[in-house]
């Protein structure tokens, strides 16, 4: 997920933080909403996943500024059970309402072991890793999704059904760090197929469907007249439309084709993006130490695994991202250079100043 | 997963579901456990998921016999919350065990609107699929799943890590069939591997992992010297931790290689598999009426899409399924010369009768 290995400065997180909060407010964001944004996409950069973080904040912006993200609402609890709850977005930041949703799914597993909590009226949410994370920093199992404008084709479709769907989950892991994996429905990401386009290379075999519902490796006809492959075929598929009834059609967000692009769409309108956010609390399942040492044995058990010629050992999820953000927190997040493009031109379009090292 | 289409006898639903249960009891399981188990393995055969339904049958037998699976225990709730419980299968059928902590998941779905229920010392519990359906019959959204013996590599492992650890979901919607999804986390199935080498023919690129972790296309090799490619990649083997996880560790069950083949292990032994089910109480959380109109819509929205050239539409999780046992229910489950060859020898070691039409 990293986009680049050019690395051209390092900002330091806390820098970073502070920029994006101070442009977020200029636009109209509160001051905890713009803190709440700008952690989210942070640390999205801290952990290398460059594609989903503070490179969004212009497309963001953008959405403030034309109308379709609101910035005088807060999100509210629309429903509510005893494990569960709907939240209302309001169409505010995606990044707002889901972690004010995912506070919520950790309250509800407090009372009851397990929570769900569905998100509608909500907007493009960046790392669905980030809100499986938060639910991990209490102790608990969090799973986090959310649906998306189509641009996945199911086996056998001329065009895309469902949206890459991303899914995360975020596991404590004793003495480890978490274990964290944050993946979409497709075998590669659009942002992949549109980096070998630009490279000029053709795309590999099994990524792309043409608009005849055959594969492709021409990356120039996507998005407009290609696809993404269903990672696994029907099994991609078939998680991306579970995705698509937790988070889209049990919320009463937008499904499918209702859901504009956040990025190409009309950015005077709401996107009605839909999320879903599942907690567990472990510590009321089964005793933590117990637990832990579960974890442990596993993780040892899988970094014990003989590795094949070439790899330097079995990976769990996350390890590369924790690794990344250790880096980041001593040296500051080792930015690529498309990346601090976008942030510079922000920085002087905002008239916000951004120090790098 | 239809293993084959020279279909040479077709069995009527009752006459199956009565032939697994006399034999079931006349090896000392109760009545009520017999019912149990043979609904599971008869409605999967009725789906055509043939490797999953009645052919297990002399397996389970054997474990019986020889005292890896208990007749005289039943599943007990070991722990419970409001919302969650983990359930102890005491070693008996893993079909008995499920179909318990299923309804277990159901009344917690039903009080809190969510429900998880863990298992352990359960055994092979059949398809997944089966309880996901039990759950969407209550009008609930089912997930299911369970972890099993290693039999699928990591990314860059030279051997198999976690098992094929299946996962299954129901949804209910309206008046279509449930969308129905029943995957493992490899690319292909061991049965699909084993049927190639059985033909003598080369293994697909993508499915297998020879021993020194890079993929190899010699199915004589597996299972012994070869693992299962996970699906997607990191992706399918990420799934894969996240199951081991919620049907595994944090239910107290056998983790990865604690678990031994139910086929290959020693049969006087328990196996210690784990399994997890999720419930979710549609109704709790919107009007039946608004849910179902929404899933109709999306329904009808993936069956109106075009098909690519040489495809007749594209399929619903679950249709083919739902299509093959309607023509079960009308003219008997027409078995595969396999499957039918397995019961017949069955038949005749039991000296029950097998009347087919």
């Amino acid at each position: 997920m990293i986009t680049s290995d050019k690395t051209v400065s390092a900002i330091p997180i806390d820098v970073l933080q502070s920029f994006c909060e101070r442009v977020l407010t200029k636009a109209g964001v509160s001051a905890v909403d713009a803190r709440t944004t700008a952690e989210v996409l942070v640390m999205t950069d801290s952990w290398g996943i460059f594609t989903h973080g503070t490179k969004l904040l212009a497309g963001y912006l953008r959405r403030i500024r034309e109308g379709g993200l609101r910035v005088d609402c807060s999100p509210q609890i629309a429903l509510e059970g005893k494990a569960w709850a709907v939240v209302d977005g309001q169409s505010t930041l995606g990044q707002v309402t889901s972690s004010f949703a995912v506070q919520c799914a950790i309250e509800k597993a407090r009372h009851c072991g397990i929570g769900y909590v569905g998100v509608r009226n909500s907007c493009h949410f960046g790392a669905a890793g980030y809100y499986a994370w938060q639910v991990a920093r209490e102790n608990m199992l969090g799973i986090a999704m959310a649906n998306d404008s189509p641009s996945v084709a199911a086996p056998g479709s001329r065009g895309a059904v469902i949206g890459s769907n991303p899914i995360a989950y975020a596991i404590p892991a004793g003495s480890n760090d978490p274990l964290l994996l944050d993946i979409s429905v497709a075998t590669a990401a659009g942002g992949k197929i549109l980096a070998h386009s630009q490279r000029g290379e053709p795309i590999p075999q099994g990524w792309l469907i043409g608009s005849d519902g055959h594969p492709t490796s021409d990356g120039s006809l996507f998005p407009d007249r290609a696809s993404l492959a269903p990672m696994g075929g029907h099994k991609g598929y078939g998680i991306g439309l579970l995705i698509e009834v937790l988070s889209g059609v049990l919320t009463g967000a937008g499904v499918t084709r209702q859901i504009p692009s956040w990025v190409f769409g009309d950015p005077t309108s709401p996107t009605h993006h839909g999320a879903a956010f599942l907690a567990i609390d472990i510590g009321a399942i089964m005793r933590p130490p117990v637990y832990e040492r579960r974890m442990e044995a596993l993780v040892n058990e899988i970094h014990s695994t003989d590795a094949a010629e070439g790899c330097d050992g079995v990976l769990l999820p996350g390890q590369r991202e924790w690794e990344f953000r250790r880096r980041a927190l001593r040296d500051g997040i080792q930015m690529p250079s498309d990346v601090l493009s976008v942030l510079e031109e922000l920085a002087s379009q905002e008239g916000v100043c951004l120090s790098t090292s």
